[in-house]
């Protein structure tokens, strides 16, 4: 099932996309295994796609398919590299990256998203999936010339605009045979399958959970495979999974706003 | 005027803080000139305080004192270096710091909080002060081990419990006069005047707010002096800010909770 989050012209609703349509829904909580729907319906095309969950955090992942930490002459990572984008970063699908002046280089970085479902804390791996509401695509974007100016990779990945996230969530995606593409201006730059990732979602659950507690919505973007590279003002950038669907955002420049 | 937030066996409540009383106020927004006061007065000594605001997001500061980058041998930054903590870190005052079992050396690390009381994106250092509410006595408490294993630094500084803050916001204090001490079991192990950052509270809201847009209630931690080391078992540590107060927290092992 798709979870989408929309504004309608007037309010902000949730609804079950199906085909071209939203099922107006009532959203209670992330992890229930029914979803009422209250008998209303859009057209995708007429209403706003907002962001499908409301993070209280964003947890990124570093390095975490060997292709991207080959491109950017990186050794494999021992443990998870954890790091956080602020939630004033998120953006919907129908929503600009903005690419702001003082940026030398602004990157995409095309990622699975994971959406918390339920309060998480010392959860064993074998036990993530319980946990998890569901999948979306993301977009890790992030200045790679403040990546590299100071060791800490918070200030390079936490501009506003700098997490694109949709365009729903898909609660019944089985990763293991998914993958995921990132097509820049209809052309394929990142292609990968989830399973190459170096720890797969379950060990991420459990990494982070023994660390912090997750609560419902929040977000993990999971690393990016190789083929990043930056955007120019006008580029349009989408991020593609098989079983989720696309999430597309045009990259502006900050002075042309 | 100090202002506490706590909660008194029933509810959460606001109030200012009058030599052991707290006078309840009917708390709207984080910057106003006026706080209006319901009548209502606690003994400050039969309730809990808890932590003095609500923060969206919690922006840390490395390497911010000479004194401290010298300790741990690390180069002075050429600009701010900047991380961020989870929510779910955050306690106030009446709670304890939990060293986690899977942690080798945890480290207390006082620091001055600068609580934002209005949004804030683009904000020039000479204006900055139009967009604080206060101050407030903080603990960027950090798994050093989990610091040094792999460069970023999110994960050593994420554990539940590892960032208080409290025990109040102090809106009028001048940061130019003050100083701060760190107390470990009633022995100060860390004593700087603010005027010792590298850089100012006015230069770092600018530096931040030019990538991320500031909420009222975030928090900035702005950087520990030297003298930092490991919180063992019953230690009660304390951090002392002139003109605001002292933020005493207790460390207790994982295992014996």
């Amino acid at each position: 099932m798709k979870i989408a989050r929309f504004f309608d012209g007037k309010m902000t609703r949730w609804g079950i996309v199906e085909d071209n349509e939203l099922l107006e829904m009532e959203w209670e909580e992330y992890m229930i295994t029914k979803y009422p729907t209250t008998g209303s319906t859009w057209r995708l095309s007429e209403v706003e796609l907002l962001p499908p969950c409301t993070p209280s955090k964003i947890i990124g992942i570093g390095l975490n398919y060997c292709s991207h930490a080959q491109e950017v002459n990186m050794e494999l990572p021992q443990e998870p590299i954890i790091f956080m984008k602020p939630t004033t970063a998120v953006i919907g699908s129908a929503a600009d990256i903005i690419i702001p002046a003082r940026c030398k280089r602004v990157d995409y970085e095309a990622e699975l998203g994971v959406v918390i479902g339920r309060k998480a804390k010392n959860v064993a791996a074998g036990e993530a999936n319980n946990y998890i509401c569901g999948y979306t695509c993301a977009n890790d974007v992030t200045a790679r010339d403040y990546q590299q100016k100071n060791g800490q990779w918070t200030y390079s990945k936490s501009f506003d605009t700098f997490a694109p996230i949709g365009p729903w969530i898909e609660t019944e995606l089985n990763i293991k045979e998914a993958g995921i593409k990132g097509i820049l201006n209809n052309e394929v730059v990142q292609k990968s399958s989830f399973s190459d990732l170096i720890f797969s979602v379950e060990e991420l659950l459990e990494y982070i959970s023994c660390c912090m507690t997750l609560l419902p919505g929040d977000v993990i973007m999971t690393g990016t495979p190789s083929g990043i590279g930056p955007l120019k003002d006008g580029d349009l950038f989408t991020v593609s999974i098989e079983g989720i669907g696309e999430l597309t955002n045009r990259a502006v420049l900050e002075e042309d706003k």
